[in-house]
């Protein structure tokens, strides 16, 4: 480029930009193709996606100025209109007046994420967690009473399962539904403070009924001393028509979050209120009449994780939504990106463009990579979710748990990326970036939450790790550090292998390594092998510690299991980054048959993925011998050179995240920060 | 200890807690003095600290729930009670009006980051940006004029430097002042819309007055074509006494924002706009009568960055309120893991204190070490200022530099931290972190911009780089890739070993490591040694590769600054990094001889920051050679003990910052998800 007269800047401006999309710098890749790009991250279910593209409106998206009750009553409207509009069917069964299509309807779910947190997440309570849960775990009565309402939304419930005592340790809360023979009916009590049920959305202000999550109490035929069989769900009105609460419930309203204005979280405490025997949703555990209780599930463990397991819809929306979130984010950073200049260039009259620096490709490239790969897994976790609600009696018992393993991996690994990409995009945003109407701050505040909700991201990412280090040997549990050290099996360390071995795929990829020791880093197999290998011996070196403590010694095996939890952690998210991986490879092997250009350019995104683990990982890898000095230099100049070489494909990367253009509409795109002769004044300049 | 009957929990609560804080747990350091930590992290103006914390009322505390507009009134009353108390005097001189003790003043700026942010910003606005411009580059009559009611309140001033085109590039700005001889007036006029004043804290509605940065554009006497003189500060009266925009002027307002809702950001126009020659702020360059263009400082990039160094005390002040505001954050966290437990404990009745858990401990203990080494080097920072600006002729050229570019890495450094910091508290207290009243979120919202205002992190660290790579030899600026690459100089290594080798501690301590290949890793000579070898390391690779472009060349020479971005702000951090690990030394030096069992605490504070960086930096010290791998998994369990070991101590850590219960007063520290049988209701729980 050479100087150019500043009169003709807009002119500069078009050819600059035409030179990033379309001219000799895009040499270092075939031309791909945007639609296959979006291909690869629709999923299975593009038409979902469509479906909710085509219904966003401007009025759906994120209100700046009113305050929480003119929001909460616009995420109600914006519920209306999506019940009306038959949104909510297809999470239900036909035979509860739904249509049964659980793959669509959690895509769907996730593309709300995109348009406002709010509404995704009061759509994922009334539909996702308190229909999921009447519809999961309820009997063809109870959920033929309450269903048709909540579809139509003249129901309105919220999902009560989370103490303000007890967090994250669900499976010791501590309501109690006492069953009383004498009226057939259940006493839901809060027995102390801490038995309050909190955060729970919904609970604020709309909901009328909650499913509430409770110690069922029995007392027995022979009227022995009471006691639990474990956490059950009942369905509970906690209000009248008129909003009031019923006597004995007191619900309280949590007021302003760091988010989420239009959700109502709110407390509810029971004070001895009386339901009808009928109100326990009993697929997994059931009362008679004279009070013995009777369960198709023997162990109560096992009967809790399998409850849980039923509901695992909720923690995939949450990771989907995140993720959708986070590309909307990169889509508003990376146009700015190519648009925004700073500091004067030394060879044109203009400045330099954003995308242009080194440093703002490394803040951008290894998230849009991320974007594909996470976008990817997420995908795959709700296929495999779809295939099994249509035949769950086709998984057996590892296959069950496995899911749900990666459920929970998928959601700690998404939400957490999630929250640190907007966040990126807001600091490479600069001042305009901290201006509410350009988005990125709003979408900050309200996703930060999702790295709690459905699940603490820590707890999350230990429950994955335990799994590999048990061989899910033993009971599914969210975290029990004594049980874990003493079933940790013998032989965890094969499961990985094992595992990479079990498709044709993986096996002609691992295969094509020849030379362990020369293999250059970008080449497929031996990146799987690197990340098995990393996994394996992840796994295995936390096994051997685990062994070693005595596991028949509580305090021994806790602190055993606690002093090596930031190894544990480590296995959860290697397993994950693996996981990721094998998803990644799967998409890019489908395409390459449709159309290898586009492919390479996915290929070359699936790259970065695994150079920026190695990245951050560096220290591991050098500290195990599983890479030298010299290799992990050429990774950090690979990696550099793929930042560079795809920035040039950055519009069309984006572009095929399929965003509709409303929702990236944001001023700072449009004003003088970006086209400085032209530029429209931003909102509330009088001029 | 021993299972324990459930209904004197309350008794086991606090005898848990006085397990941590005064039993047998508490051997792994002598008893240290919280006095005397505190004395550590006070730095030299403990009174100014002091006055600000007795000054504290519960209604100068964030307001929750109220609107944009209210929050601007209350942010505006809290002002005025701090300027009836004289807060702003200590910030000016005594011919201004003042009492002209500098670090007083920033240090309690500094304390207003602890009490409502908002309510810092907009002081900071008023004091230190607009008032500082005036006092430090008006001449006296302007000053007498305008710093009296600037002090009092009665005039409200702001700071126009941001352009919505330009943004971090200052030096190019556009708006212009143009000189008529023919009135004695100056024109101020925005030519385009990238002109326009943007994010400006004030003009949205408050300021009446605006110190405008433009280019000062004469014509000359002999009637030559109009040139600019550089980048220069104009009072310029925007509002009328009834806040209307005056003729010529159009202001905006930006609305809402990702935070600081007490602050009114608005925008500027200027439209030929004249104002009498004597508003020009002319310490740095003035016009005579004829439109001769006179400046004591020949260059005019030398005159900028002077006026700019004029000015760091806002860079100064931002570092220091975000320190502050993730101390209380911290202590919030801290004080919530101290009484918050999750999951049964094996061995008693009581569930696990989160802080007992290895990854919180790691979450914690480390950014608890950093408070503490942040908090004194920008203490430090401040005693600098406070000591130049006594007497400015006592420092050299390069002394003046040091201390600019110290402000200004310590300010990139500590606002990143501190977002980083408070968004982990956030995570680390669950959903009662997510709730507005529980002070984080908030908190959060309000911080975020601290990275990008008074200079973005990025681009500062660069500069910091920069100043490292020249070694301070040519025009300090913010960012000039062709001129650095053409100036970088020929033994930039050797001057880190010279300034460590400058003090008698430092030598002291660097004398002490006999045997290099086999010291402890909490040696402290050997630290400095690794330190230090890092710098120079990271120096002397970056100038080699610098001096390898051709500066004549420009494209090359900018493609080869571009090229190794990452690297120059690897020198940045690095320099930084060591930095503020001196000033850590050299007041464990001063403590050590007061009471040698407190200094030992603050060693293993030094230690634990020190081990952070090099498990930050793992992957660069193994392929540099500069540690064996045994050595970083040595530091590695080092890191993990001392997080453990100093946890038993976080309650003295936390009390040692100086701040006052009113502030850390949340309603998670009281309810039942701490106190689960007699726990205190949350807000708005009717019951």
């Amino acid at each position: 480029m050479s100087a150019k007269d500043s009169s003709d800047k807009s002119a500069i401006e078009q050819d600059a930009q035409a030179d990033r999309t379309t001219s000799s710098h895009r040499t270092h890749f075939p031309e791909p193709s945007v639609a296959l790009l979006q291909k690869a991250l629709d999923g299975q279910w593009p038409e979902a996606r469509e479906e909710v593209r085509n219904k966003i409106t401007e009025d759906m998206l994120p209100a700046l100025d009113i305050d929480r009750t003119a929001y909460r009553d616009k995420v109600l409207r914006d519920l209306n209109t999506l019940a009306e509009g038959g949104f909510a069917k297809a999470a239900f069964k036909e035979e509860d007046s739904g249509t049964g299509e659980t793959g669509k309807a959690l895509t769907a779910f996730e593309m709300l994420g995109m348009v406002d947190l709010s509404t995704m997440v009061k759509s994922g309570v009334q539909w996702g967690l308190w229909g999921g849960a009447v519809s999961n775990l309820g009997g063809k009565e109870i959920r033929q009473k309450y269903l048709p309402g909540t579809i139509d939304l003249s129901i309105v419930g919220c999902f009560a399962m989370t103490e303000i005592g007890g967090g994250s340790d669900v499976q010791n809360l501590t309501t109690e539904a006492t069953f009383d023979p004498e009226t057939q009916e259940f006493i839901i009590n809060s027995p102390t403070p801490a038995a309050q049920k909190a955060y729970i959305g919904g609970a604020g202000r709309d909901a009328q009924y909650a499913a509430v999550f409770a110690q069922l109490i029995t007392k027995g035929p022979d009227d022995a001393e009471a006691e639990s069989n474990g956490v059950h769900c009942f369905v509970v009105q906690i209000r009248d028509d008129e909003g009031n609460d019923l006597p004995g419930v007191t619900t309280g309203d949590h007021g302003p979050k760091g988010g989420l204005p239009g959700v109502d979280n709110g407390t509810i405490i029971f004070d001895h209120v009386r339901i009808p025997k009928s109100n326990l949703l009993n697929r997994f555990g059931d009362v008679e009449a004279d009070g013995t209780y009777t369960s198709p599930i023997e162990s109560s463990g096992k009967r809790f994780f399998t409850t849980l397991g039923a509901l695992i819809r909720g923690r995939v929306s949450v990771g989907a939504a995140s993720g959708a979130a986070a590309r909307l984010a990169l889509s508003i950073g990376t146009q700015y990106a190519l648009r925004r200049r700073q500091f004067e260039h030394p060879s044109t009259s203009d400045a330099v463009l954003l995308l242009d620096y080194r440093e703002h490709q490394r803040r951008l490239m290894p998230r849009i990579a991320q974007a594909y790969a996470y976008g990817i897994a997420q995908n795959a976790i709700i296929s495999e979710l779809h295939a099994f609600e249509a035949n769950p009696d086709s998984y057996d018992e590892l296959e069950r748990r496995q899911l749900e393993t990666h459920a929970a991996g998928i959601k700690a690994t998404v939400s957490g990326w999630a929250n640190d990409t907007v966040n990126e995009m807001r600091l490479a945003c600069g001042g305009a970036g901290y201006m509410a109407e350009n988005r990125l701050t709003g979408i900050r505040a309200d996703l930060d939450v999702f790295s709690t909700f459905e699940g603490d991201n820590v707890v999350l990412t230990q429950l994955v790790a335990k799994e590999q280090l048990t061989a899910y040997a033993n009971e599914f549990s969210d975290m029990d550090p004594v049980h874990l050290v003493g079933t940790v099996v013998g032989t965890v360390g094969d499961m990985v292998q094992e595992r990479v071995r079990a498709t044709t795929l993986w096996q002609k990829i691992v295969d094509s390594v020849t030379d362990r020791e020369n293999t250059d880093l970008l080449e497929r197999g031996h990146q799987l092998r690197l990340l098995t290998d990393r996994e394996e011996h992840l796994v295995e070196t936390a096994a051997q510690r685990m062994r070693r403590a005595d596991s028949n010694d509580k305090i021994s095996a806790f602190d055993t299991f606690n002093g090596a939890q930031d190894h544990i952690l480590a296995v959860g998210r290697a397993h994950m980054d693996l996981y990721v991986f094998d998803r990644f490879i799967e998409v890019i092997d489908k395409i390459q048959e449709e159309d290898p250009a586009t492919a390479e350019v996915l290929d070359a995104l699936l790259d970065l993925y695994f150079l920026d683990i190695v990245d951050k990982n560096k220290g591991w890898f050098l500290e195990h011998n599983r890479l030298t000095t010299e290799r992990t230099k050429a990774a950090t100049a690979a990696y550099n050179r793929l930042c560079r070489s795809l920035s040039y494909y950055a519009a069309d990367l984006i572009e095929a995240f399929g965003i509709p253009d409303l929702l990236t509409d944001v001023p700072m795109l449009r004003e003088a920060g970006v086209d400085p002769e032209d530029g429209e004044q931003p909102a509330g300049f009088k001029a």
